[in-house]
């Protein structure tokens, strides 16, 4: 699979009073690195709501484990992949690395979603087009 | 003028590793105070975005003072008040007391914005409608 | 076990440019909610940091669920409570309603943590205090 | 003066229902801009803390200008530095550039604070040092 690794410098904001990353952050950092992993594939979102009628990919189910703790200066490398494509839906991973170790890691299932098609408030779930799939899974 | 007044519970996210208040939160909890006094007047955001073609206020201008910090677990109360209406902005008053003490204040400049007739994606400035400034100057 | 329910109305700064919250929002309510079960028990972060010497009860693990979107201007309710103790460690389970459907829920795992004996910086797992699980587990 | 600059690209989570950057992340940039002037002027804020006893450079009022927009996935480019240096307190000047126009500037008062030494919860204005003087203002 495609992998998109970007690294990025924990700010002051991201971190509460004990000092450490709030950890709802991490899964923010971890929506931006979708976001360039797609990017990086030929899809950034303006691409996919224009060449494919969908909103977007938004999140259904998460799984995310925090292992260490990083604070303010640290800096972070993020590594993104799609771990499985389904139908119309796949499972995104992420890994947050601080120097050699793994600091967290999140599996992000996220649904392929057009407008439903009688009430445009409503999304409803898409066929993942073959050639996204195709160009997340290259090496 | 209409004034709205709300408590907000200072939260463990909103504050930073000095232990208090992230002074850009304080600039959050302010626009949601403009939202809620327009509210109260009967302009809620999708009202007016039905009613007046706007597409909403967007800040242009703000001054803040910050005269003692604010910490998690603390009670806010937060004072919003027109100060000033001009021919397509108006000026936005907040005040927000912990305790007897005024903790934060500021002075925000909102235009009252249109799409731009010729470019979806610019915003264009529009006389401010009679109704609300009745609406936001009774008392 | 102690439930404690709260409501909030979704801000506009919690939503993305989809026009939905932004899903890591969710779990600063969560969050918060937690907060807010633990000051209901009696034991507020202020109250376990003195009596305790605990740092806090930092998340290692979260699963969640996103069944339908919120947006701006809706009310939420969430109800927050421990779904199991263990020793130095436990769940707490969110579940989010918007009107009367259930819109997001999860489990949260946290530690009950005091500071590492030779370095302050890092932390350490200590046995919940049988209080502290009396407390939580009334009804 | 000492100036950096870095650039940054515009996240999902930055921007609000109107697809535009919600304005209180501007600030929230140009706090991160600040810390990282002072780290390439050689003074991080661990170093502060370790060498001056400080506690950091709160803000205590704020003046920000904002011309044009920013959207998801636009890059900004921030410069900052600082404007003057008074006895206890400094201004931080910030210009943010997306492509060849200014879309935000602010005008950003800190004061130089430790500790109060009656109240460790307080803070109190100190002369800001020389050497941190003369490391931000040379060219």
């Amino acid at each position: 699979m495609l992998i998109h690794t970007h690294t990025r410098l924990i700010e002051w904001s991201d971190c509460d009073p004990a000092g450490i990353v709030f950890h709802p952050r991490y899964l923010a950092y971890f929506d931006h690195g979708t976001n360039l992993l797609f990017a990086k594939a030929g899809f950034d979102l303006a691409t996919l709501q224009t060449r494919f009628e969908v909103i977007g990919y938004p999140v259904v189910d998460l799984r995310s484990r925090f292992l260490a703790p990083c604070r303010y200066g640290d800096e972070a490398r993020i590594e993104t992949r799609i771990a499985e494509f389904r139908h119309s839906s796949f499972d995104v991973q992420h890994v947050l690395h601080r120097g050699d170790a793994v600091a967290v890691e999140a599996r992000v299932t996220r649904v392929w979603a057009g407008r439903h098609p009688e009430d445009p408030r409503r999304m409803q779930g898409r066929p993942v087009p073959q050639e996204v799939r195709a160009a997340l899974s290259r090496h």
